[in-house]
């Protein structure tokens, strides 16, 4: 129990418009929640967190619900990142738990799944998407042990973690499940930001909630480019609902 | 593991401007859905995309929950598309299955479909629809498994799917069973273009999601003509809700 | 399976606007389904829809489950229609589904009703209401077997079919069951339209889906006259929800 | 199965206005369902129906769920209705069902109930409320059986009957069960007319429904005065919602 | 069963603003329901009833499920009302029903709580909360008996009750149980004005239902004081939601 | 039972100008809900609360079921507030409940937490969140159960106490469970203020309940800053909804 003020590390996310958001980056250790509805972006942000890792010389490892590895390796080139060459050099792990393997890939969350992080000694985590994770579970206990196991995996393994979430469609700011803001010092929440008439103009992020650091409260436009995610200069406002 | 970044052929829809907003189709081999309120084309999109491959030299697959054959090829007859002769020459297939049938039919989406649907060597598939494939289980985990065999039974047969769904009347952009868009790599929503006013204006469609592919985010006016679905050049907005 | 591109002949409905919106009537042998909010004419539509084919010559079926024979007769004579020349000449068939029997009605629609309508030859089936029918099952299971066995012994008979419903408060272009639309052919929305404010003004319909035929996909205002439904030429704008 | 078209006999309902909205009251032997917010005036409108036909020499019976009959002939009272003679002259017939005696309240719905109001040989019955008859039942099935018998027996009575019942608050027009607008021949809605910017602007009342008569589709106000409800000549619009 | 038509007397609420809109206060052995959202002063409304009582030399009851008794008498003291005189002088017993002791609470106000009210000869009864009382029951059935028995307990009893009740905060005029308004002879909402754009004005007030009286239906803003309850001249618009 | 008028001692809250609101914090002794979205600083909210009563010389224990007690520290280190030597000096206790040991947290919620807190002799105490006790039950009744052991815990010490609660992402007002209102003397909503087009302008708060005194009612301004929480003096409207 340190008297230490010094504050926590940042771990730059890639995306420098983001960066300057968060004053730097996510701070170590923490376990972030990516909500967004479909198409925001949500499994690229996640490759770019972990290859820009890779290119700082860490670790990454991506816990893939959604997409079997080679569709994700696929994903990755199209934005031209070295993908490859990071799963070759041993510092990309591609960690796939099959939606469809229900009681093994539980069994695997909630049990060995923290010796095998640990062991990885991954600097960033990625798990896509915590909401394919939570339908294996047929009930809401189920899929609250299995979220706690899993951020209680990220945070013990001393990894900076993102979670990846489908927005509940009436309410876009908060997760299908309503359970992963739980257990996240964070929320990033990808979406639309509105016309005054509430037409959808553009893709727009913002930081919800960001545990032991400042953070700017803005609404931030984005867009998804050749290169990733580029997060625009000019705030704007996101709708009320 | 290829490293090579060459990006995935395109598969053309059959549908001009849609193909343009997509850069060139659909990425070869995706499961794509296409959500929509009754009488926005769902169906008709369908058969569009199976003969414009037929028209390639391509076979495709209709997997029919909604209709019987003779009614089907009446609708492909009525836009003067060759549905007979394509039949005939064994590169259009209608495969029915009757959802009065329920456990057969359940059965087989779990069982059989994977190998027929390889054996059939097909380059497109088409599922119409998903939303009563769902109404043959009576709960959550029954569906989900039914919709990803179907899903890996599309995927590893190697062609590019295309599978319609309901759309929830209060979220006109989300499948009644929400269910769906966790197994499709793409989403490509067909509704109403709206006034300021909330009235509805016409016919207007969305790519909401397309993994592995930047596509357009316009929201672009189509018509359904004596030749099929025709997508209108210029841009409209949806309605937020 | 015949590659005749003639386009399926059309069955009036009596409502000249309305066959107009059609191009001509429903097409011959589909099953329409008819949603409407209490008091927009549903039942109406039905009388009107058999006995505009009695006085063509042809035979209709009307199965009741919400009305008795005799009121149902007082209300076809209160628009002065021959109903009862109709029933006595045996061109018009009341048929009356108590839904107080519910085990009884239940069973004659999953079972003999398909060869009931077959020896009955009509031209034209309407069945009052689907909802009522919903009601006599207690679980979605028997709700759907029931809406595909009413639905497959329309079909099966070769006779034009209209099935009404009561919409969905919330959505009054949705039937209440959310069932009906997927055994339908088309769906004729009757509903009421509204000024910018929110203000109901008048009756107007929509037809939201109709197989197999193009048809108009603007809102036409209607009203219950003393000689049944007349709609407008005008066409409105139906308010957004 | 008579070929007259005279149309049915009319039942004055008691108020001038909406006698003239339905061309001179409920059509005889109509079950009409009355629909409001708490403080609307159901239970007043009930019982003006009532004393309304005593005045006209008929015999009324007044099926009570709500209240005890001492305070319901206090209502009476207050508006100045000469309810205690006609009770003495056997014109009109409190029935209480108390919702506390479940069981027994339940089977005489069911069972004798019919025989009884046969029996009485009242031209107009009125029960308030169903939503509390309603509530004796937990499951739909119950509820169904007790509506369709309490609709049954009224009808094979040869009464004009009102039943009233509470509004949903999500949608002021439709039964808080959703179900008592089946068994209904008319639908009557008391509540509030609404200013454009959404407030209340004072009770107003609409026919929603009524078969087998035209009748007004306007919205008119009306107020409980100290002689009972009176409707304004002045039509005004409902609010959408 | 008296031919009188002498109004009921009335029992003045204690504050002078309620007592106009209602025509000198509640009807005497009236049933009253307050609903309103948290910190719109029920349970102030309540104590000032009592009180007003206990001033008028009349008897007082409160059966607290909310606050223990010295935080109870507390709350009172803040507003200098005599309430530690009235416990002494034994016109006003504050009777606790712990939510804790589920049962024991349950069993009393089902069985001996009419024959102790009776017994105590209040002529003023609160109950605060039947929203507390009515988590005691984990089914409708239960929470039913219930009220109906707290209901009937009062009314046998021979005093004017107030029953405070939580609003649905989807519907503020709504209590959250749905319940209550059938066992009530009026409802009186507390709640808010609204500004045109929806924004909170105030404190207002506004009695939704009175059997048996004719009642002021405008919205009056309201203050929670150092006195207690004081209700404005003018009245306001509520909010139509 | 003692006849003293005697206003209740305030609790300051550390944040100047919400003791202004309150009239100079909380009253002493009161269990006080902080209810509020992800990210706007309820957390924050409690430290500052405790650390506020360490400063002047009071003890305070924070129950922890959302973090453990490092990066609980370290958020208070964050605000330089002198935690640690708090901590040291048995200024301030940290109790973690862990929320994956469900059953070993409910008992001791239920058990012997009373006699836990009395022992510590604590003047203020803060349960971080009610939400995620709530988790821990899966049925109303243990909620309710455990709600109320706590909150009756908290009360039999004699410290003032501070729970926090997530917002209802539907109504920001209203807690997630909707029932920790009912265990609470006041309510403090931690949420946006709009503009008039519905956009989140930036953080504010409201004083929505406090048993026992007179407090503000309006909207006010608050940042997270360096320092912790400020209120700003100007006053903003709340949304509507």
């Amino acid at each position: 129990m340190s008297g230490s003020e010094t504050p926590r590390p940042r771990v730059p996310t890639g995306i420098a418009g983001l960066d300057e958001m968060l004053g730097g980056g996510f701070p170590r250790g923490h376990v972030v929640l990516v909500t967004g509805l479909p198409g925001t972006g949500k499994t690229c942000l996640g490759l770019q967190f972990l290859l820009s890792g890779v290119a700082a010389g860490e670790k990454g490892v991506f816990l893939s619900l959604e997409e079997d590895t080679p569709q994700l390796l696929e994903t990755a080139r199209q934005f031209k990142w070295p993908v490859d060459a990071a799963v070759e050099k041993d510092r990309l792990k591609i960690v796939r738990l099959d939606p469809r393997e229900t009681r093994q890939s539980l069994h695997r969350v909630q049990g060995e799944l923290g010796a095998e992080l640990s062991k990885l000694k991954a600097d960033r985590i990625v798990v896509d998407s915590v909401s394919l994770l939570n339908m294996l579970s047929d009930d809401e206990a189920g899929r609250r042990a299995t979220l706690f196991a899993l951020a209680g995996a990220c945070r013990a393994s001393g990894a900076t973690a993102l979670l990846t979430a489908e927005a509940d469609p009436r309410h876009p700011e908060v997760s299908r499940d309503g359970l992963s803001e739980y257990v996240s010092d964070g929320v990033l929440v990808l979406g639309y930001s509105t016309a005054p008439d509430g037409h959808r103009v553009g893709l727009a992020l913002r930081i919800l909630k960001m545990r032991r650091t400042s953070h700017a409260r803005t609404v931030q436009p984005y867009s998804i480019g050749p290169t990733g995610i580029v997060v625009d200069a000019k705030a704007v406002d996101f709708g009320a609902g």
